[in-house]
């Protein structure tokens, strides 16, 4: 079977099952719109420990330990563990996985890293090197304000294009057999950069990535957006999937009520004071894991369109007067009912 | 066929082959033991640009194009690039790679980031989701001391413990089809943590993730060090080199003259003022582009064990007082003609 369906699509021989998917996340997050949704909410965004990095790898530590949990396994059968976060040489991860004694492989691709994890996750099990998966991406609001722009106690303020780095991990257990949502199709994104120089501004950035990779999804599946129940982008927040509209409506393409994105989602942006909505790594996993995916496993969404996106920069690289690259990656993933037809 | 064959091992149904490798360094590593073995010698440590990460970023870009251009083939016949780098976010690596236009995966391995690569690599294309897929690993001196050490200007002087950062790229193009050397065998390395603090000690650090590795490669295979005719580590350095000899030989192994260390090979220890050899992504990654590449390639070495090596710390996690996580990565590599066979 050719499982190359075009020039950055590929379909699954077997669709991967994603057989449990948990979510914790910080007080704010919990206070949100999707409060009801996550499995887990720590009031203490410390998590009892002594800096933001080795809390965000509490999250990384506890979430994963229950998506295993929930899948009825351990982290002995799992093959591997795939994930990665915002913080620098990904010490969330690393420090937040290294007890679990799974073969690892460490991920950057920004926000957009629950995608790339999907992505070679699906990819290792259909290429029948692995049974088990594990993988997740998390973020943490503290962590990211002090590395990427100033630290919290300095009180700078924001602007009202920045985002709200979402706190928390969201991470799933990806299955050669079992039941549960399956992940049928991967659309991998190159990067993409317009030039833009504000890190203030990442839904712009990261916009025309998204729409680039949704154009290559479309053509190269044939399908339209009308095609799918729910298309949702990453972190883009209110700007960058206005952008996303707009890009689109030029393509030919509507982008209607069916398209959201997880930034818009997973904050009140009326009474959260989160500006131009939720961003970080933990944006697109935990949304997909707590509010996505029950969707998907009672079948009232049959095919989703999960796009994970990505800001490639750095502290270093913005003060540099850089641009900032930005990257998306798309996973097709269907309830297990639409899958089998 | 079945692809697992140990706890962590993985034999590839149909090996993948190592079509070119390329390799671009600085002018510290020109006038090592391997001078005469790199493509490209840089007098520039900047390479014309305004800092030691921009200059990061065009050994990635540099070199990338030489392994494209040895391959004789165009960044459009590559499936995905797979890359990564010490610095922040990555920025080596996507800021090389931004402009070349082809589906992106970041890795984050630290220093074990081109084992990494190569692992994610062959099971893309041996699983069938890729025919081509460009592969590298850049590290920088002068980024790494600022980053994790000290601004070079201050003139810090350096432990004997503590290894030199190599400043270069080495990539390479695999394939599904053609000529050359083999990946046959994969071994993914789990995160190993004895405790170790001194992030001017990364040898020791490194060292029984290397012999974890070690030890799991030769039960999932059954093999002895016997079976190869090169053991190599990627960035361990004297220290580590010696320790992994101490430690294996405890184990009933004899590691001896087959044995070496990438970070022993490429610089001169008793001229070069490097202390305990080198270290880096770029290490394990141009000393096996240049050194071994072409005596596999020729078949003077048939079968290669290759463990680039990766401290998994931070900036951030070294001043909070925390220990260093470390891992490593395998590669069977095995010259044409003892594949065939």
């Amino acid at each position: 079977m050719q499982k190359r369906i075009g020039a950055q699509t590929v379909r699954l021989e077997q669709p991967v099952i994603i057989q449990s998917a948990a979510s914790t996340v910080g007080q704010k997050e919990g206070e949100g719109p999707l409060g009801h949704y996550f499995d887990e909410i720590e009031e203490d965004v410390m998590m009892g420990k002594d800096s933001w990095e080795q809390a965000e790898s509490c999250f990384v530590a506890q979430t994963m330990e229950l998506a295993l949990k929930k899948a009825e396994l351990t982290a002995k059968d799992m093959d591997y563990i795939l994930c990665g976060d915002l913080l620098n040489q990904c010490i969330g991860s690393t420090f937040g996985i290294k007890e679990m004694d799974i073969p690892f492989f460490g991920l950057f691709g920004a926000c957009s890293t629950m995608g790339e994890a999907l992505s070679l996750g699906s990819m290792l099990i259909d290429g029948g090197f692995a049974k088990h998966i594990l993988c997740g991406a998390s973020s943490h609001f503290c962590a990211a304000e002090k590395q990427f722009r100033f630290p919290l106690p300095l009180g700078v303020q924001r602007p009202q294009t920045s985002t709200w780095t979402v706190t928390g991990d969201g991470s799933v257990v990806l299955s050669k057999n079992g039941h549960g949502p399956q992940i049928t199709e991967i659309t991998t994104g190159k990067i993409i950069d317009m030039g833009i120089t504000d890190s203030n501004n990442m839904g712009a950035a990261m916009a025309p990535a998204a729409v680039d990779l949704l154009l290559t999804h479309f053509q190269d599946t044939g399908r339209t957006p009308e095609d799918y129940d729910v298309i949702v982008t990453g972190d883009l927040g209110m700007i960058g999937h206005r952008l996303v509209i707009e890009m689109m409506t030029k393509e030919g393409y509507v982008m209607d009520e069916r398209y959201t994105d997880c930034g818009l989602k997973i904050f009140d942006h009326n009474t959260q004071d989160t500006h131009a909505g939720g961003s970080g790594c933990a944006c697109a996993a935990v949304t997909f894991c707590a509010y996505y995916y029950p969707k998907l496993l009672s079948g009232e969404i049959k095919r989703m369109l999960f796009i994970p996106t990505g800001a490639l920069l750095s502290a270093d690289s913005v003060q540099q007067g850089l641009t900032i690259p930005a990257i998306a990656h798309a996973l097709v993933i269907e309830s297990e009912k639409e899958a089998a037809q």
